[in-house]
């Protein structure tokens, strides 16, 4: 491609709305232009890396046996009112009429879609198991769209959909489609994680999401150092400590604390580290018929937090979790929240595995502006129930016995779930099984957010001029800069020629002849992240040179004419392809 | 890919609801299912064929020096209130709202879109001409979608609109499209025409259709048989006569035509032929300024149709062409439309220019119950004013002077026009001309139905059996079907081996490897219509050959194994690409 017949729309500020880098960085450098909130247009360079994500999760999602359909955008409502989700789905289902007045959906998924196509094609166990996959534009009508195309409201994703006679078959499926995902990711040049997920709000026995590694990313991912372990923070289990809780070698003793109430005012007052004082949180208890909710306390040591979803997994708390009012503490406890503590407390307790652990600890003395010092379990107070309730923290062993956790964060680029049979028993989809009886279908589903990547690529590939894409995604692989090439005949020539040279050979090689100065195609080049960068110049041409930068390299080279293709060969992973 | 693990579809009966034969092939052959009234799941059979179609489509485009872009499919309803259109489209324009509560449309169409990118991104003439283009999902909210994916409510399209200072480079580039579809129609196989068409309602200055040649179609084209010239129906000029209008040779007479109102029925009764008849229609005058409108006549010969296209777009006649009432007219003539003619009609006359050639002829008496015989133009009735109102027939002459024309159908699956500055001056779309003045945009554009030329490429082509794809849009290029392999591990290994060395040799290849008779697996290959079929069989094995059957052959031959490759990359022109 001639830049010089290419919309190169790069913009020197960055834009006033836009929070985070791949956004700024997609505006900047012409990849992507808004329409309105949460619709983008995609330029020529963008749609460049975005087609070439496609195509990498089509091959992959291929050679896996995944056959791929294309299914409308437009849904009727009637087969999301025979799953039920018609009520359910909140305010991010795109709903409309046609000009009959019949009422349909945008699609932001197509479950339903897909099953009732299955459950009128399939008859027989024969023929299956069977992975349909889609490539479509989709929409979810967010309610507050930011963050460009990492939370648009149409956008392009990758969906699957296996069935299944058995668990056993969706497990298999499952795997193969783990292992697809990582060689999907494994192509694209991404650093990322497959992490174990919470399914319960799906319904589903089994998930995995999978991450590409940001500093910038929403969501907090805990892994191994030692092992494949890797799970969201959600869902990461946080082991017991193996040793034995240590004994006690302080009497318990109640100190003034007047206005400290929180955990640092009280580490700092009474000179204690954080991890030797609990917290107290309470809780809304389960609803039992017809009763008044009670309360639940929840004992965490000082320096760690909560895990909500823990917590309201748990039988007798409520779901979703709900914290008490102070009004409702002090009704509980006669005490404000900031002086609440285990000891004689007038509720349930639930103990996290860690603060089970402590020994002369501080907490709340159920008594304003006090608090105990030197408490120990089960000489102080009785150590009831004792169970998970924490996120794990940087250094926590691996659950899997194996080294201890780091906390990196990630972004959410695909998900795959086993999703049973929820919607193959609200639609009726069975096949008739080895037995000649009809049987449910088992259900798997598989998403890739495929313009989401783009985003998510810049967030962890980018410095601050601008992006640097993987070889394998970037819009041209090679960049060929001519030096006033349009003074010299010489150095458009040559630029001409290695243009075709490096196309011949298989490069996507972007030819950089506008007629503007040196140093505003650098910029250009670099603010759109281009792996590789040719200059060719009166100068080079005369020591029959031609000057090669990688996009992270600190320092240019000048290389010999013809040894560039060699050279480009082996600098390009993708070549090995 | 191995039919055993493949969607194979297929449906022996002939679905109720489908019209025209593309629409039940592409049922029975079980590459489309629908979901609801025009929306239709492609299922993997059907997508292959669509993909292929797009890859050529979008190969085409680039080489032209397109420049890919992707719009949301959901647009702004401000942009089109911009444009005049929001009001003025009619009900295929499927309005929505956003939670917001906010104006939506999913666009059928993205001229305004990209109207609103340009005039943001493009400052300078430097930076044109520029095309841009997209390929992708559209919506039209049709009141009675029907034909399958001919005439779906979502369909997948090309759409390009280009850019432009001064009208010389939009008719450059219009010239480039112009060459670019028929590159695209050729490599895809199919007979077509590029016909010249009305572009009055849209309000460009020149456009043409392309349509692919289907004795289904709904389109009329008339095309010379000795040159490029072709038009559809409503464009194709009706030259007059080049000889002189014979003399007359009869007296003017009155004759009793009791009962007698149809040209067929006057010309029956008084054996004369109907192309020496005039048949007079009587439409609405072009309104002036408040007055009541009148009527004005149209004289065509009896055997000719009226061009309502051609009627309405002369001086003096309503647009849209409105034909009189019975009512109308014998308030006017004092007399029934059966019996009027142009003799003395107190209306306004004009004559067609085959009518105005006739000597001899018989009209209407303006009495009822009563005709004219021999009656002769400027003896016995002024010859006025004389225009092209009547469609062409086969054996006119055709309006480039070679040769006569010949008419056939066809299907529209493309189109480009001249749009002009339409949406540039409603959206205020400039750029810096050379002499830095700001100047109103040229804008082109060009659209092509991708969707739809799959069905109409089975219009084209297909027989009793069923589709006959070219090779190009195949979904497979060749079927490898083995004989009862499941009992001969013979059969499956050398089908397997074929399948092999056809797949590396870059055919598309279905192994054919179900576990199902022969009859079936013949009956299902046919109807889906891939274009080569080799049979791998015991009987064949031992004779050292395979059969070979092209889908339009009648029949199979044998072939020694080592031959069938080179066979094969000879009879599919796909290969030489």
């Amino acid at each position: 491609m001639r830049a010089s017949r290419y919309l190169i729309a790069t913009l020197k500020e960055n834009p006033s709305d836009a929070e985070i880098v791949s956004h700024q960085l997609m505006l900047r450098a012409g990849m992507i232009r808004k329409l309105a909130s949460g619709l983008y247009t995609w330029l020529p360079l963008g749609l460049r890396v975005l087609r070439k994500v496609e195509r990498i999760v089509r091959e992959e999602m291929d050679r896996s046996g995944g056959q791929e359909v294309l299914m409308p955008a437009i849904q009727p409502a009637e087969l999301w009112q025979e799953s039920g989700r018609w009520q359910q789905y909140g305010g991010e289902l795109l709903r409309l009429k046609d000009r009959h007045d019949r009422d349909f959906c945008f699609g932001p998924t197509h479950e339903e879609v897909i099953t009732d196509l299955i459950r009128n094609e399939l008859k027989s166990y024969k023929e299956l198991p069977a992975n349909f996959y889609q490539i479509q534009t989709k929409f979810r009508d967010e309610r507050r769209p930011r963050f460009g195309v990492m939370r648009a409201r149409e956008f392009l994703m990758k969906d699957a959909y296996s069935f299944h006679v058995g668990s056993e078959s969706l497990n298999e499926t499952y795997e193969v489609m783990h292992r697809t995902y990582c060689a999907i990711f494994d192509r694209l040049g991404l650093d990322y994680r497959p992490v174990e997920a919470d399914s319960g709000a799906i319904g589903g026995s089994a998930s995995h999401e999978f991450h590409v590694l940001a500093s910038s990313g929403e969501d907090e991912i805990a892994f191994s150092t030692e092992s494949d372990y890797a799970a969201n923070l959600e869902k990461a289990v946080a082991l017991a400590p193996t040793d034995d809780r240590p004994q006690p070698s302080e009497d318990m003793t109640e100190v003034a604390t007047p206005g400290q109430t929180t955990i640092a005012a009280i580490s700092d007052f009474l000179k204690v580290p954080t991890e030797k004082t609990v917290k107290t949180l309470l809780v809304k208890a389960e609803a039992e018929d017809g009763e008044e909710r009670g309360l639940v306390a929840l004992i965490l040591r000082g320096d760690h937090t909560l895990n909500d979803i823990k917590a309201e997994n748990l039988p007798g708390i409520a779901e979703p979790l709900t914290m008490a009012t102070d009004e409702e503490i002090r009704k509980a406890t006669g005490c404000p929240p900031g002086s609440i503590g285990p000891v004689k407390l007038p509720v349930p307790v639930i103990v996290d595995r860690a603060a089970a652990h402590l020994a002369d600890f501080v907490c709340g003395a159920n008594r304003e502006g006090y608090h105990l010092t030197g408490v120990n379990w089960e000489r102080d107070l009785p150590l009831g129930r004792v169970e998970d309730l924490r996120n794990v923290v940087e250094g926590d062993l691996s659950p899997d016995g194996k080294g201890v956790l780091e906390i990196r964060r990630g972004i959410e680029v695909g998900h795959i779930f086993k999703l049973g049979n929820k919607y193959s028993k609200a639609m009726g989809a069975t096949v008739l099984d080895e037995n000649g009886k009809s049987a449910l279908l088992e259900m798997g589903c598989y998403g890739i957010g495929v313009s989401r990547i783009v985003a998510a690529a810049i967030e962890q590939n980018h410095d601050d001029r601008g992006i640097i894409w993987p070889d394998a995604i970037a819009p041209f692989e090679v960049a060929v800069v001519t030096l006033n090439g349009h003074k010299s005949p010489a150095v458009q020539e040559a630029g001409e020629k290695l243009y075709e040279q490096l196309s011949q050979a298989g490069f996507d090689v972007l030819l950089d002849d506008r007629k503007e100065r040196p140093g505003v195609k650098f910029a250009d080049l670099e603010l759109t992240g281009l792996p590789h960068r040719v200059v060719v110049s009166d100068r080079g041409l005369t020591a029959g040179t031609l000057e090669y930068k990688g996009r992270r390299d600190a320092d240019k080279q000048d290389l010999p004419i013809d040894e560039i293709l060699p050279f480009l060969q082996n600098a390009s992973p993708r070549r090995g392809h």
